[in-house]
């Protein structure tokens, strides 16, 4: 791997660029996510400025309908063969773009499923540590939208979908988060959280449990942090639980340390093990296999 | 029930005032709800305008913290004996202002519930028609902050709130809701509705069911309006589920009749029976139960 390569993770609400010399990433860079984003094409040489890049391989929402160029789904279940198979390469401003495929899934009972950039991470983690390659693995991505992944001997055999960072952000403008004026401090937020967690042990509908956090606030003084730790302990711990119940004793979570952090109690909870991979690492290893010499 | 009487539901969102002459209602007005309304006490003459109200009756969030006067929850069980005791009557600006109290309670399981004006609504429901006022009924009070009542021989004995109509409101945000930019029409909204209903069926958490709404979106090209009905649909299948699941086979539903309906089709969907009452004549009638002709 030689020459001048860029590689990046184009997400929804944040863009990560990497430029890498001589195999190894020697400049880090971010910009805005594709929903702030009108004319990512426009705004690629911008977002690249002095870096001199011949190559560039995007993953994430640069292959969504509204991205960069519009990169069909890969149907599951699929290995990083046929998934990179399925790139999208042309030419832009002179340079050479390669865009990752994201991953669908039409389940068994209706519905259907689609990730664009996990597949990425996932599959970087998979090359970097080879007990991933065999046997049966479960993967978590926290964020935004959450994906729980199954992998079989290496191939991405069926998902799920938790849109539990949207919601815990929408939640944060409820009258719930909002009922208080004072200022919050930490341990609240974790005894809320824990108290949250432990009402989902209960398999509460969602919207009953959320309306006990705010009659706590009203007869039990609670703080707005308390209940923002309570509203991610109710989401955290229903999407967890769900997850998990069938039976899986170890999960493999790839993301940013302070979510994963969280996963990793609500997990406890369930009595199953976490092992945290950094999700930027897996990224740049996934998106290094993507890299075309020719 | 004489002289210059105004009654009122001073709701979060929402004030219904009613100037009754002779016992009748003889006009209606409606003001700002208590989140908009910064000084109640200030506002409260402006609000009455040109009606001369000796005798004004409040319930809803005319006795919260931040209301005309807090008036204490009265706690379950309680009948309107017990609750119509426990008003706070205090003069001002030369009227005598009556505010309802609201009811809590306190769970088995630990947590505890609120409501402020929902009480008055059912008390009315009870004095407008006595097969209420015997045996077992369960009420549902759809919005904002959805109730359900358990009512025996007249009194209220528990409840639960779920957060239903707030939540909806936040999901109309997100990026579920608001993915594709096309008009919807009300066909697509119930047929959306259907989905979810069907959905909220299985028992689906709620993050992971509202991922599905947005995959079918993208995938299948389903409208904003689907998506709409599709998520009230997911909120309302899963709250009614939740509170008919131990084996009620008729509910008795106070409120509007576009939210009503929803939710008579929601309890069909789980073979209960829902039985709709006017929202407005039942908070009339139960503010009636508190005038005092002294």
């Amino acid at each position: 791997m030689s020459g001048s390569l860029v590689i990046g993770d184009w997400g929804n609400t944040r863009l990560r660029l990497w430029r890498l010399e001589n195999g190894a990433v020697a400049e880090r860079r971010e910009g805005p996510g594709m929903v702030h984003t009108a004319d990512p094409r426009g705004a690629l040489p911008a977002l690249l400025e002095d870096w001199s890049a011949e190559q560039v391989i995007l993953c994430g929402m640069a292959g969504a309908r509204n991205g960069l160029h519009e990169t069909p789904y890969v149907s599951c279940p699929t290995d990083v063969a046929a998934w990179s198979d399925q790139v999208a390469r042309f030419n832009l401003d002179g340079r050479k773009i390669t865009i990752a495929p994201g991953v669908a899934e039409a389940k068994d009972r209706g519905g259907r499923d689609v990730m664009r950039g996990e597949e990425t991470q996932i599959f970087g983690a998979i090359a970097h540590d080879p007990r991933l390659a065999t046997g049966h693995h479960l993967f978590v991505l926290p964020g935004t939208h959450s994906k729980w992944v199954r992998v079989e001997d290496g191939q991405i055999i069926g998902f799920n979908t938790h849109m539990t960072g949207e919601l815990f952000a929408l939640l944060e403008t409820s009258t719930l988060c909002m009922a208080a004026g004072e200022a919050t401090n930490d341990d609240d937020d974790d005894e809320g959280f824990s108290a949250g967690l432990a009402r989902s042990a209960d398999g509460a509908v969602l919207t009953a449990g959320l309306f006990e956090g705010r009659a706590a606030q009203l007869l039990d003084g609670k703080s707005p942090g308390w209940a923002r730790g309570f509203v991610s302990g109710l989401l955290i711990g229903a999407e967890t639980r769900a997850q998990t119940v069938s039976g899986p004793t170890a999960v493999v979570m790839i993301g940013e340390p302070g979510l994963t952090a969280r996963y990793k109690d609500a997990l406890a909870h369930w009595d199953v093990k976490g092992t945290v991979l950094d999700g930027e690492q897996c990224a740049i290893a996934g998106l290094r296999l993507l890299y075309a010499d020719d």
